[in-house]
């Protein structure tokens, strides 16, 4: 049996620990930090994920403002907004909600974004310097993950991780994250991905699992060494007629199967989900007192 | 039996390339690509590394300029030279050659450089870009290998790869660079390092091995697979009175031994070395066509 990553209650931990921060800028006479989030369409998915960020905005007494644009906004009048949201100085970090529409370019807006705003971490610069071990925004899933290694005191030096998907949003930050120099680092690292030969034999070995698949219930038991800790960042919406939003949310790993050999593991939902947002918030924070400074 | 990467041979094609372009810009009426390098100090080894650089400039015909400064200059001093090399539109890229005196930041001295100009590919723009698989600068020593790989047409996608050393000039942006979608890459990466347990059961496993610790003669035969593909960035001076210089220059792979069970490998020097220049000088010429448009 295995012991929860409860990354519900952590998040609210440090949402909590947020709270009494943005009381004493209060007290202190000074504004709030500030985020805004721009959404672009009305995509149901996209949707939740901004709502639920302005919300947690709003309970920890952040300022937060949403900016809804239509489906069919053209590309300059995206870029228009983002400058103005580049130049006001009463904010301190912002959000576009991806995926865009197909007919806007996704690397020109992300890139447009002014890297001292970017509290998604994904413009180059603040990529770079977090492939360069430098202080930067970091992309607030792997971040996320990194803080529930953290509080949970987990020390995966010289461990060997494995993390599975590759992309630019979890797998690739994750990768070199788990391997840079810090506590929690220094793991030995594996990126594996689609083209990846014999992914169980691979993973059999790892004494840490980043799941960042998308595939419901992949990573089955026969997959895993005893003991090993199991971090779960897959959330496919599975249809399912007996629950009243008509899906669930389900996880890459069978749960129920993977928890008897695990030594930790995340939960889906409750495990890494609520930890991103905690981190955003996070990240919103540090923008908000370089801004001040 | 393996078969030798002969990065000498392919480094002079790539030149001879190079050349040939040259002559064709300057036929067209047009100033050939301009490099400049600053070398601060009198570092031995630096001298000879931004020598050679000079050198294989002039020799494919691109202006080169090399910019002496004082060892006890001073930081701004420095910075200031930088931003005149930024400014100059004669000029397509440079380089600092590391590593500077003690009492300069690197960091600041390297993230002063214009990105454009930035040949090395150590901005951490750039750096950012290459590990979000965009056209950047690749730094020369990756990149490097990376062109080695190609051009022996060696299939690496879904093969395991082993990098070691997890440094920003090497083993960082080489892991990337193999995992990345490409042809070359697409392998499945473990990235290992000081804190690594078992570096040998992990190498044993790898179907190509890149060695960037800089220690002489750390992997013997016991440590590949039979049929792995070797890549030796190690380049340590080893004192020896036998030769008119003093010392060999000695790599991380103990050759003798794993070339008999390597099915490709890099001899030192003759391999990674002559390859990293040819690819500033081709970094060069990208930022001269950048320049140009």
């Amino acid at each position: 049996m295995s012991i929860i990553l409860d990354g519900k209650a952590t998040s609210n931990q440090i949402k909590e620990e947020l709270t009494i921060q943005v009381k004493q800028i209060k007290d202190a006479g000074k504004r709030p930090p500030h985020l805004a989030a721009v959404l672009v369409g009305n995509d149901g998915a996209s949707l939740t994920y901004v709502g639920s960020k302005v919300r947690s905005c709003e309970r920890i007494g952040y300022d937060s403002t949403l900016i809804k644009l239509d489906d069919d906004i053209s590309q300059e009048a995206l870029l228009d907004t983002i400058e103005k949201l580049n130049n006001d100085p009463l904010l301190d970090g912002f959000i576009v909600q991806l995926p865009l529409p197909k007919h806007i370019d996704e690397e020109v807006v992300l890139h447009a974004i002014n890297p001292n705003k970017d509290v998604d971490g994904f413009h180059p610069t603040n990529f770079g310097k977090m492939a360069l071990g430098m202080q930067t925004f970091i992309p607030a899933t792997p971040f996320g993950i990194m803080e529930l290694l953290k509080r949970y005191k987990l020390d995966i030096s010289g461990k060997h991780a494995v993390v599975i998907g590759r992309s630019h949003i979890v797998g690739r930050p994750m990768s070199i994250l788990l391997s840079e120099k810090g506590n929690p680092g220094n793991a030995t690292v594996t990126l594996t991905h689609s083209r990846t030969q014999n992914l169980a034999d691979i993973t059999r070995e790892a004494d840490i699992v980043v799941s960042a698949l998308g595939v419901p219930n992949f990573l089955t038991a026969d997959m895993v060494k005893d003991g090993a800790i199991i971090i779960d960042v897959g959330i496919t919406r599975v249809p399912d007629a007996d629950h009243p939003k008509g899906y669930v949310i389900v996880g890459d790993v069978h749960f129920d199967q993977v928890k008897e050999k695990a030594s930790y593991i995340t939960p889906v939902p409750g495990g890494v989900g609520p930890m991103t947002i905690a981190m955003l918030l996070q990240n919103t924070m540090l923008a908000y007192q370089r801004n001040q400074d």
